[in-house]
């Protein structure tokens, strides 16, 4: 049996809506599949009451401490350890629970990440791994969408590798094509980093790369699906998505195409590098959004995303 | 009488799109200006006749040679003094013409920047200041959109100074708001240029620095007028722009506050820190993109733009 950690008490509107979140994904989650859930356990109960819900499905592993947004991450996990992401993590590191899922706080997320599980052996950095609508029903990845705002090449190149990986298992998106995000088609156009990358891309067997895209061909399925950038580049141009987003919103129009743009619709992103299955979500999750970044990590853990990137960096 | 050189030979779709919006400019442009059309006369006097259009408004400089898109720029430059751009430039440097607007060779039009004009005293790079959409009726303006993919510090604070007195003067923004654009609002957030920068901005006295902002106030009128970044940043920024305005068309969404998104309504961008006025159109401008283009180089030269800018760097 599959089990699915969740972080009750991460979020803006914790536990109001990770609880109702849960409890979307527990009905749509297949049967080899069972959430945990962290967090206030009478909080919980009370809702799931509330909602008629049979709770008999998940298992609760009580805690009524967390980690604020404002907080410093590290000196909160440390000070912490009843705060529902260092026990999220602990029960991931002990191998509890196979996945965990957090909306709280970025920060406290990458400190587990890194100091509880680690970085699989040849990784140099981690990296978040974003799911960006496009023109057609598959969306494409960005990969670094903040965590590195600095990348060298050697780690912009790990990044190809790990969002290949990430399309291939989780998107079904057979021999992904990566790319680098530039400002010119041609090789040597770029800043210092892309200049520098673009050689070690055009020699590497270890993923497709078809060379570099501009800003434009970010949204549109026809050149790429994995788009590989530094995460300052990355995470402008997410939170610009997002701005576009909520300027159709804006208007008033009503546009199913443009709903793909929702965060909600991905919920989350995993930290990709480490050697367990974490997943971040947005702090302004909404049920909807919870409900999706567990089905996500659903279909990570159940495709062995960890081993097919073991296999790839092995010595 | 002031007068505009513009580059009939220039863009994709030259001399047809050229003379057309030369001829629509013509008509909206205030009695004190003309235009000086830099290209073949045979070719613009065919279209004059067939638009019945009364030329004796404007002057044409006759040249047939023009540089191509795939040409290299500055070879080209040099070896094609009678080519359009080479024209501009010369005509612009002998005062003959006031202001130089050409949706040719980008390139070309840099090296007729830097060696024929050249930068003013004190200014360490140039910059190209992009105009974007926003929620409200005023505009914001990018710098820089894609000259310096990797500008230092000291040329970030230069990019404040001449965003601040470009959004000023030409768009009538009272003590225009100027932020850096980063990857998140606190001052200890960003890469490791955004986070040199950011002391610099704070103590600067030469313009109203407002603090760092994330891709989604881009669009937004609530925090900024003036967003500073790298060229590189910048480029993707612009190009994800028009990328969303594509969409939003290939939606048949017919909503006139996305057309405020499309580049033909400011038509083109100023090489800002130059010791003249020369602007950069689209290669693939249309006749509307043409006249915004020269309707927006007549303001730059009314307001002094140039005076502005020397006044703000004098030693």
């Amino acid at each position: 049996m599959m089990k699915i950690g969740i972080d009750i008490m991460g979020g803006d509107f914790a536990p109001e809506v990770t609880v109702l979140g849960s409890i979307l994904a527990q009905k749509e989650l297949p049967h080899d599949a069972k959430l945990v859930l962290i967090g206030d356990e009478n909080k919980i109960n009370q809702i799931v009451t509330r909602e008629k819900f049979d709770s008999t499905l998940w298992e609760i592993v009580h805690t009524t401490d967390f980690i604020g947004m404002g907080e410093h991450p590290s000196k909160a996990f440390a000070q912490k350890p009843d705060a529902s992401i260092p026990v999220g993590f602990n029960l991931l590191k002990s191998k509890q629970i196979d996945a965990f899922a957090s909306a709280g706080s970025t920060g406290a997320m990458m400190v587990g990440a890194m100091i509880v599980i680690k970085l699989i052996p040849g990784i140099i950095r981690p990296s978040i791994a974003t799911i960006m609508a496009t023109d057609s029903n598959v969306p494409s990845v960005i990969i670094d969408a903040g965590i590195n705002p600095d990348a060298r090449p050697d780690v912009l190149i790990q990044y190809g590798i790990l969002g290949s990986l990430y399309a291939q298992h989780v998107f079904n998106i057979q021999n992904p094509r990566v790319a680098l995000l530039n400002i010119g088609s041609e090789e040597e156009k770029g800043n210092l980093v892309t200049k520098a990358a673009y050689p070690i891309f055009k020699d590497t067997k270890a993923f497709n790369f078809v060379g570099n895209i501009e800003g434009h061909d970010i949204f549109f399925k026809e050149k790429v699906d994995v788009i590989v950038c530094d995460g300052f580049v990355g995470n402008v141009v997410l939170k610009a998505a997002e701005a576009f987003y909520h300027l159709v919103k804006k208007r008033n129009i009503d546009d199913p195409f443009f709903e793909k743009f929702n965060f909600e619709t991905y919920g989350g992103t995993p930290i990709l590098g480490i050697d367990s299955i974490a997943i971040i979500g947005h702090g302004i999750s909404t049920p909807l959004a919870i409900k999706n970044m567990i089905l996500h990590t659903y279909r990570m853990v159940k495709v062995g995303l960890i081993d097919k990137i073991k296999e790839a960096f092995q010595p």
